[in-house]
């Protein structure tokens, strides 16, 4: 996964958290093409087809989708309703949207969110995907951006740049 | 979700347990637009974007992934692992590129499967989009292919054929 498409989702989140509701964001270490590991409570998912083909996960604590959903809808919400995953999904949408933007060479559009709920579930990536898993807290809890992607030139010499280089800013 | 756009989808699960690990599938009632209820304990997950959005969701009993895997990899897993989420992912993908041929007119592309496993973790598609839920049972155990589409032309004439006519074939 080449550092160039890398950095717009380093930066994708943390910009949609503070301009959609007002969190900041701070980032840990992200780690490439980590063992898979069970997520946090609540996952959306979204994919991605074009010049590139991927998926962008964002899974976040219990608490963390209960905030969201709470600032997205002005009440906060009983439980893991319809609601929370809606917010979710929708959050999803826009961290893979605002990200999609930065890669508009890759040509890709956005699939349907779907949003996953239950302790302790694990999501995997195909074992052709090179991914990113990008962790980050806030005031709410702890959440984390997976991505996957598969480049069409992964094959060829441009595949060869370090990754993350200059991803660290 | 008009009937052409369905009908790829019913036959596409059946056609690829058939030829790809030779496994009868016996298709149940297909629901439109189910509340969500706990899915199988794996599940996998692929996008499709294009002229229509949408998403296609691979639920499967533990035993089921444990034998396609079998049939795939010609021995049987342990547990759970890595294979075993690697082959969902692959026959999720395979159903979903079948049923895309038979929707050339929407001009989608796949994204990357991913693959979900957790004991009653619960998937939800985005309150826009419109799904069928359709039970399949097999020697091996159950499954449930759900797709949900949002159609560009959603609004109009064309949308509002009855679902479902001549699905039942």
């Amino acid at each position: 996964m080449r550092a160039e498409h890398i950095n717009p989702f380093l930066t994708s989140a943390v910009d949609v958290f503070s301009t959609m509701l007002d969190c900041k964001l701070t980032r840990g270490t992200p780690a490439i093409n980590a063992a898979f590991q069970p997520a946090h409570e609540v996952s959306g998912i979204i994919g991605l087809s074009g010049k590139a083909s991927g998926t962008v996960v964002v899974s976040v604590d219990r608490e963390v989708a209960m905030c969201v959903t709470e600032k997205m809808l002005g009440a906060r919400p009983d439980s893991l309703n319809a609601d929370v995953m809606d917010a979710i999904g929708e959050i999803t949408n826009m961290i893979a949207g605002r990200a999609k933007t930065g890669l508009a060479q890759l040509e890709m559009n956005l699939a349907l969110p779907t949003v996953i709920t239950g302790k302790n579930h694990v999501i995997r990536f195909g074992s052709l995907a090179q991914t990113i898993s990008i962790p980050y807290s806030c005031e709410w809890g702890e959440l984390t951006v997976e991505v996957g992607l598969i480049e069409e030139e992964a094959n060829g010499a441009a595949a060869n740049k370090p990754m993350l280089a200059g991803a660290s800013g």
